[in-house]
């Protein structure tokens, strides 16, 4: 899996995101309640609620994407509080994400990845890649999905992982 | 991230997995409940329980390492009840993972893999780990977590993550 490679999963599973809260959208609809109650939804009392898993997978994606593309990452605050705002927030995630080129990721497996919370300390690219941003993304990913799911959206297995390049024959 | 890199991360997150499983058994103990009641915990009630992430977690991991190292995948019966027989069982598996050797692993990415669930249909090596392995292990592993969390077992994210080869300077 190279850096493109996981910069097109990314994107490929913040869409299916969008996706599942479609699902969510329409579970709402049919029983009556006001969908983003459930941005505001949790699987524990001091784990984040929907909204901020849905802002931490869109961070792990576009600190990946900037920190192995070598480029800045733009601002995105936490200001979203509903559904339709953490559409914008995935949107305006994956629209960074397009802009990296092939070209960017030359050398992406060496460079030296220092984020604040490693406390002066870094990662190779690759390292980076390997074992923060994807575990990370998809701890969020699969959290918000967890999420949905305890709180009765029928979501399933081909929901999460979405279109799949098979050949045939 | 190669498929090597994949089959390591995949170990070592099974490891973290096992000590998830040590805090829950002392949760469970100060809580003065049976641990194994953790194990049949699920988030909602047609989603698996915790004992199905892990063999599902487990089986992830080693049907990567077997398609991409182009070795038999190992019978793995789904008998498991208990934290002490899900413990065995991710022992099984990481102990296939380390018979995988450098050299199994050339041209993995050109491999044909058909899963029995694709109907027929194939995927190329390199596109089962990015939209197949990749996710759907770390889906399971981060539903493991998710039913422990909601349960009440005092996780973190650094517990998910576990070791980081960082460098200094």
């Amino acid at each position: 899996m190279t850096p493109q490679d996981a910069i097109r999963l990314f994107t490929k599973t913040l869409e299916n995101l969008e996706k599942w809260m479609d699902k969510a959208t329409e579970h709402a609809k049919a029983r009556s309640f006001e969908v983003d109650v459930l941005a505001k939804a949790r699987l524990a009392p001091d784990q984040h609620d929907f909204v901020h898993q849905v802002q931490l997978a869109c961070d792990q994606a576009k600190y990946a994407a900037a920190y192995l593309g070598g480029k800045p990452a733009p601002s995105h605050p936490d200001t979203e509080q509903t559904f339709a705002e953490l559409r914008e927030r995935i949107r305006k995630c994956t629209g960074f994400l397009a802009t990296l080129q092939e070209k960017d990721f030359a050398g992406a497996e060496e460079r030296k990845v220092a984020p604040s919370w490693l406390g002066g300390r870094w990662l190779r690219g690759d390292d980076y890649l390997v074992h923060v941003a994807v575990p990370n993304f998809f701890f969020h990913v699969t959290t918000a999905y967890a999420i949905l799911r305890h709180n009765g959206v029928a979501l399933g297995k081909m929901d999460y992982i979405g279109s799949l390049p098979t050949h045939e024959g």
